[in-house]
C-alpha cells in the first residue's frame, strides 16, 4: 500500500503520521513544494513582529523527526500532473528539474490556498510580497533588513491586521488600504469592524477604507507605491493581503468535483468524487455545524483535523470529520476578538429569525486590578432559542470564553443551557456571572 | 405580599431585587446583621493583597442604590427567631439593642456560613481572626496596620491560601499549617496539591502539613503563637481558616428540614420542607448534576443564583435552580487552578468506572512569547466516555478553559464530543490543538 500525500504542511503532515501510525506497513511518501514541512503558518507574522525568534521555531516537526518515523518527505518536489485511473503522479524535482512519475494507491490532496495575486502592474518589484508559506515570510524580513521604512498594506483582514501590527512593533509608517468600507472582512459584524478599525488607528496606523488599488508603481525594480483611486501611497514594502484561493489545479485535472466556494467537495470520510482521491485543509470545503451548509473556512484547526481524518482513513481506518462551527480568534495590537458560529449577515442570509444582545461587562471581578472591559454579542433563533453565534471583543485571553459557545453550538444547544451553566468564577479570572452568563440571560428574555 | 430576607449578601440581595423585579406591588425588606451589603466576599483576600483600593469597592450595590429601587434594607439587624406558623420573625436593632416582631407572608433564608471556631485556647486574643465578612476584613487590616509581621495561618484550603499570597505582598513572614497531608482540601486529586505546595513553598512561605493545633498562645491580651504538636509557631497575626458551616440556626427554629451535609434541603424552586419558607445560598444545599446527589458547594455563583430563583419564585413566579457541576477556580500566587465535575475521590466514592489522562501542553503557541505549560487532568467513564470531570494548573486565565468541560458537563457530554469541539485557535491564544483537544483525544482512545 503505497500512500501518497502532496503537500507537507498542516493537513499533509497530519495525514502522513496517522496513516503511518495507522498501518505501519504502508508506505507513506509526502511531496512538499518548499524546504520546510509542517509549520504553523498562522506564526508568520509574530516572527516578523518579534514575539517569536526565527522561522525554525514555527515547524513543529523537522523532516529528519518525520523520517525517524518511517515517512518519506520529499522536500522540494511539486506535483504537476495526476492520473487517477493509472493512479500515478508527474513529480518534478526542483532542485534538479527533473520529473518522473510517481505510482500511488491512496492520494491526498493537501495543497492548501495561494494568496490572490490581482493582475497590477508591477507586482513582481522587489519589495511587494504575500504571506503565505516560510519563504514569504523570509523575504518580507530581507526587505525590512534592507531598510524599509514606510509599508503598504492592501486588504484589511486577518493577516493585513496581523501584519499591521508586526509592522509597527518594527518601526514602520503603516497605511492599510482596504476596497470595502470596514475591516476584517465579513467575519464580524460592522459595530465590531469599527471597534477594530479604531484600534488600529489609535496604535498608529492610516486607515483608508473604501479605496481600490489601481496598481503598484516602481523605479528600478523596486517598488515606490501603490497606485489607488484615491491617489498615490507611497511605499517601499507593498504587502498584498487581499485573500486566498484554494489550490485546486491537481484536483481538477483528477476530475474530482468542486463545491460552490471552488474548493474541494469531499464527504465526512475526506473522500472526494474520484476513487482513491483524498482532500484535505486548506483546499477543502467543511460541513457547517449551525448552518449546515458546506463552507471554505481555511483555518488551523480543521486543516490538521481533517488531515488526521484523512490519513487514518486512507490507511484502512474509519474516521469523519466532525465539521466545524465556524470559530475564530484574533489579536490585534491590545484588542483580542472572538467570532463563533454564524453573523448577522450570515443569518439574514439564510432566512433565520435571529434575536440578539449585546453586552459589556468586565472579564474578571471589576474591582480586580487587572480588570479589563469585555464585550459579547450573543445571538441566538427567536421562538426555539437554538444558539446561533456570538462575538467578543476584549483584552488578552479574555475572549477564549468564545469556546464556550462553540461547545454548545456543536451540540446545537440553546441559549437557556448556557444561562444555567456552572462557569468558574474568582476575581481573578471573572465576575460572579460571567459576561457569558450575563448575555445568555438577556438573551432567553427575548426569546 | 410582604416578602422578607434573612442576610443581604449574594443570595439575599439576589433574591430581594428579583422579587421587587417579578412584582413592583410587593414589600420587599432585607434584615442584615452588619453594615454590608452584596458586597463580593471572595474579594476581601484580594483588598488586603492590595490588588483592590478598599473594603467599599466590593460593595456591588449600596443600601442606597437598594432602597431607591423600593427595597427594605436594615442594616445591622439581626434575625433572632422565627415563627412560621405565626408568619413572624424576632428581629433584634444592634444599634439601639430594641428587639421586635416582624410579619412575613414568604421568608427567605440568605443566611450563608460562618467559619468554624475550633475551641483552643486565646481565640478571642486580639491579632486572631477569621475571614469571611468586610469587618472580618477590617480587622484584619486593623492588625497589620498595628504593625504585624509574623502570619500564622491554619487551614489551606481556598481562604487559607488566597490570604497566604496576600500576606505575603503585604511583607509578612508566612507559616501555613494544616492538619492533612496536603494543602487545598479534598477538591484537587493529590498530585494537584502538590503542586500547588511547592508553589506557595516557592513564594517563601513556610508550609507545614500534618500538623494538629493544640491552642493559641497570648500575652496581655494579644496573641504571640500557635501551639501545635510540632511546637510552639510565633505569630502576631493568626487567621484562623479551618472550614464554614451553614448557618442554619433559624431554619432549625422554623423546623426545616437540614440534608445530610449539615445545610437546608431545598427543592429546585428554593422551596424548603417547611410552607412559606425558603433558602438560597451558601446555607443551601444544590444538586450536582453529575453524581445526582445533593451537596453543600458554598460558591459566589450558585448563591447568587439561588437567590435570584427564590426571589422570582417568592414573588408568584417560576423558576428553577439547574444544579451544580462542580467548578470552581483560583489563584494562588502564579499558580492558576480550576476543576469541574468529579475528583478521582468523588468517581471512587460513588463506585464510578473512571479513565483518566493527564496532559501537559503549552497554553499559547509553544514558539509564542507568552507561551506557559498549562497541565489537564481529564476523567471520563469506562465504556461510555462520559464525562467526569477535569483539573486545569496554569498560569493566569489560561484555566478558564475549564468552562468548556463544564459546559459539557451540564449536559452530560462525552468526552468524544469534546474531542470533536471547533475551539479558538490563533497563536497568542492556544495551541492549534488546544490542550483540552489533547487530552480528549488521549482519553477517546482508552475510553
Amino acid at each position: 500500500m503505497r500512500i501518497v500525500v502532496v503537500g507537507g504542511v498542516a493537513a499533509g503532515m497530519s495525514a502522513a503520521s496517522r496513516a503511518k501510525r495507522h498501518d505501519p506497513s504502508s508506505e507513506v511518501v509526502v511531496f512538499e513544494r518548499t524546504e520546510w514541512i509542517s509549520y504553523g503558518a498562522c506564526g508568520l507574522p509574530y516572527v516578523l513582529g518579534g514575539q517569536v525568534d526565527d522561522f525554525a521555531a514555527l515547524e513543529a516537526r523537522t523532516p529528519a523527526q518525520m523520517r525517524a518515523r518511517g515517512i518519506g518527505v520529499r522536500l522540494r518536489h511539486e506535483v504537476m500532473g495526476v492520473d487517477p485511473v493509472a493512479r500515478t503522479l508527474t513529480v518534478r524535482d526542483l532542485a534538479s528539474g527533473r520529473t518522473g512519475q510517481e505510482p500511488y494507491d491512496q492520494l491526498l490532496l493537501a495543497t492548501g490556498v495561494s494568496p490572490v495575486r490581482p493582475p497590477w502592474a508591477n507586482m513582481d518589484a522587489a519589495g511587494v510580497h504575500v504571506l503565505r508559506e516560510i519563504p514569504d515570510g523570509q523575504a518580507i524580513e530581507a526587505t525590512l533588513q534592507g531598510g524599509a521604512r514606510r509599508a503598504a498594506i492592501i486588504g484589511g483582514g486577518y493577516i493585513g491586521l496581523e501584519m499591521a501590527e508586526a509592522l509597527r512593533a518594527r518601526g514602520l509608517s503603516v497605511v492599510l488600504l482596504e476596497q470595502l468600507p470596514d475591516l476584517a472582512g465579513r467575519m464580524l459584524d460592522p459595530e465590531a469592524r469599527q471597534q477594530i478599525r479604531a484600534e488600529v488607528e489609535r496604535q498608529g496606523v492610516d486607515v483608508r477604507t473604501g479605496v481600490t488599488v489601481e496598481g503598484l508603481t516602481a523605479r528600478a525594480g523596486r517598488v515606490t507605491g501603490v497606485q489607488t483611486d484615491a491617489g498615490l501611497v507611497r511605499a517601499d514594502l507593498v504587502l498584498v493581503a487581499v485573500g486566498v484561493r484554494p489550490n485546486v489545479a491537481l484536483a481538477k485535472m483528477a476530475g474530482v468535483r468542486l463545491g460552490r466556494s471552488g474548493a474541494i467537495h469531499t464527504d465526512a470520510r475526506q473522500r472526494t468524487t474520484v476513487d482513491g482521491v483524498w482532500a484535505a485543509g486548506d483546499n477543502t470545503e467543511s460541513v457547517h455545524r449551525v448552518s449546515r451548509r458546506r463552507v471554505h473556512v481555511p483555518l488551523g484547526l480543521a486543516a490538521n483535523r481533517m488531515g488526521r481524518v484523512a490519513g487514518i482513513n486512507m490507511a484502512g481506518g474509519d474516521a469523519r470529520f466532525p465539521g466545524i462551527v465556524g470559530t475564530a480568534i484574533f489579536k490585534v495590537f491590545d484588542l483580542s476578538v472572538a467570532r463563533t458560529g454564524l453573523s448577522a449577515e450570515d443569518t439574514a442570509a439564510l432566512g433565520l429569525d435571529a434575536v440578539q444582545v449585546d453586552v459589556s461587562s468586565s472579564d474578571h471581578a471589576g474591582y480586580y486590578r487587572d480588570a479589563c472591559p469585555i464585550q459579547v454579542r450573543l445571538r441566538a433563533e427567536r421562538g426555539t432559542g437554538r444558539l446561533l453565534g456570538a462575538q467578543l471583543l476584549g483584552h488578552g485571553d479574555a475572549v477564549k470564553r468564545v469556546d464556550v459557545v462553540a461547545t454548545l453550538l456543536h451540540g446545537r444547544g440553546r441559549v437557556q443551557d448556557l444561562a444555567e451553566l456552572d462557569l468558574a468564577y474568582a476575581p481573578p479570572f471573572s465576575t460572579v456571572w460571567d459576561v457569558l452568563l450575563v448575555a445568555a440571560g438577556r438573551l432567553t428574555a427575548l426569546i
